[in-house]
């Protein structure tokens, strides 16, 4: 049975990937070797980790003067990198608390100097984006969650502001364009639009560096990684490999400019259908709907076990609600398909001519 | 052509390791899902992670008392979280420095206190193993690298002191029995006889944690990952699942009693043979030098061309020695078999009828 897979992330990514991705676990570039067991300095893999980099900065038309970087440890240990390397020890920074993981941001940088979260929506539940705040000039760096996986909510559009904006995209990132230039650090954990888990890419304004006055460990200091192309110590080979397979699909598509238009229509099917059908309802307030991950209710309990089982009769996998929320959660990125979306309303649609 | 894969690291892995993770990328426990595209928190990956640990502890025969972690960043965050989790304030620490990798962790460690380097090797390049060093009693701890696999050299005997060791085994764990009661923390990148890269195993005595009266990044600090069983955040799906693949060949072929012959006759073989034939000679001094690396150079110069080639139509790869050493470097990792060191060894003998 074809599954339709809605999971929050890991995710989907494009069926061409895990195809090239388990060729290439048996025989890389005809090398009669496996990807897995050659060298990270041998000219084949620093061939991928070049495409890769080159199909960031082209896919997200990065300026000159950033760095583009695929670390580890995932979006949390970036969490206290970024103080480390952008908190002055007398300077002071901010965060917009949309949800756990902005929190989980803040939280750490609290560790290193003086942090304020100066807006938050946790008075709701974090079911809307927090719009009315005063940015400081002088701080040292305002932190942002792009989207918000959990409850349902995105970042539709960023203040202009003086001080650096640093960015957690993790689950947005790819699925529309953005304007880098408006960023001092952008960070993702790949296993959303970019790849399986295991890389973190980093997309860094470089004169932004070296102004702390902390002596940063190597490893957490940005500065390693672009003085060494992300080649400081062995790199998570795999992940950064089907990272580079996942850009590839994406940019012979069309890029961003055409998933953009992708994930506009599925966002827009599964959006009209949850205000459409009465036995459902949004979670999250309209104007801040993510389009990456659209959380619901059913209005009537008594339907749960009934609904679960159709989905799970027709494949749909992972739609289950993050348990801080509850209900549903359709996340539907980049290779996600139209046709998984239509399949997922078409039982909202039959439960409600059963019903209503 | 069959390929001989001697390379330093990432390196090779048993066959069906590559048959498997390859098929897994496809479809993952029957499910009509790759590995890469499911939840972490899904019952099947946590599966994985749960035999994981568990393999590492049978195979090891860890005590209780003792967590076993599947981290990220390599071995290079390890120098860093080590002082964090373990040097007090006001206390100190001390290194054994037996190669580029050892430097490295003791520089690392010099950022948060007193820590000192009481013995090395560097006066004749790394070629041996110190031993006759005073460890202070009020150590923190006692750090050491157990291979350099840059340098060919191993640690046949830990000495019994009463601070904890704290031990970079990355290229030598699983190669042979290990008493891990004799160490306050052990940690491996896995991407010589564990996996691929993109994980790293760290075996850490849960009573010495907590004392240092720092405040550690939530993600540096190893009692995160204990609490949260090595998934406070996503972590490396694959990398961890192929890992679980090698220690599972591993058990099934005789655990480390049977790997440990296999590697000591695979090593005793090749220095035999560096021994013998005058064409050749090793680098490092014989009674420290490693199983896993066997370091050596060519006595006749003008012989480079041609014995590079004759490796090269054999199907040899990976043997060209690390630039700070020069020479070959003939890595013999678990997953080499006897076939592949007779066909090294057969090139040499054919080198010597040629020309002595």
């Amino acid at each position: 049975m074809k599954k339709h897979n809605f999971s929050a992330g890991p995710c989907i990514l494009p069926k061409e990937v895990f195809k090239k991705s388990s060729d290439a676990l048996l025989n890389f570039n005809e090398l009669n070797l496996s990807l897995i067991e050659i060298s990270h300095r041998s000219k084949d893999f620093v061939t991928v980790m070049d495409k890769s980099i080159s199909l960031v900065r082209e896919l997200l038309n990065v300026p000159n003067g950033y760095s583009v970087l695929f670390l580890q440890g995932g979006a949390s240990l970036q969490f206290c990198m970024i103080p480390y390397n952008f908190l002055k020890k007398d300077g002071k920074a901010a965060y917009i608390e949309t949800g756990t993981w902005a929190r989980k941001a803040a939280k750490e940088a609290k560790l290193f100097g003086d942090t304020k979260i100066i807006a938050s929506s946790a008075d709701n539940n974090f079911n809307y984006i927090p719009k009315n705040y005063t940015v400081d000039e002088n701080l040292n760096y305002l932190h942002f969650t792009s989207n918000n996986t959990i409850f349902g909510t995105q970042i539709k559009k960023f203040p202009s502001i003086k001080p650096p904006i640093i960015c957690d995209m993790s689950s947005d990132i790819f699925s529309k364009k953005i304007d880098v230039s408006k960023f001092g650090l952008i960070y993702a954990g790949a296993q959303k639009n970019m790849g399986p888990a295991g890389t973190t890419l980093v997309i860094i304004k470089d004169n932004l560096l070296g102004h702390t006055n902390r002596e940063i460990p190597t490893m957490l200091n940005y500065q390693t990684h672009i003085d060494k192309g992300s080649m400081f110590n062995t790199p998570p080979v795999f992940s950064i490999y089907a990272s580079m397979l996942t850009l590839e699909w994406l940019k012979k598509n069309g890029g961003v400019d055409w998933i953009e238009k992708v994930n506009n229509k599925k966002a827009n099917m599964m959006y009209n259908e949850i205000d459409r059908n009465t036995l459902f309802c949004g979670t999250a307030k309209t104007t801040d709907r993510s389009t990456m991950n659209a959380t619901f209710l059913l209005t009537q309990a008594s339907l749960k076990n009934e609904f679960e089982l159709a989905c799970k009769n027709e494949g749909i996998s992972g739609i289950n609600g993050h348990r801080s929320v509850g209900g549903y959660r359709a996340s539907m990125y980049n290779a996600l398909s139209i046709e998984s979306v239509e399949k997922l309303i078409t039982i909202m649609q039959q439960l409600e001519k059963k019903y209503i």
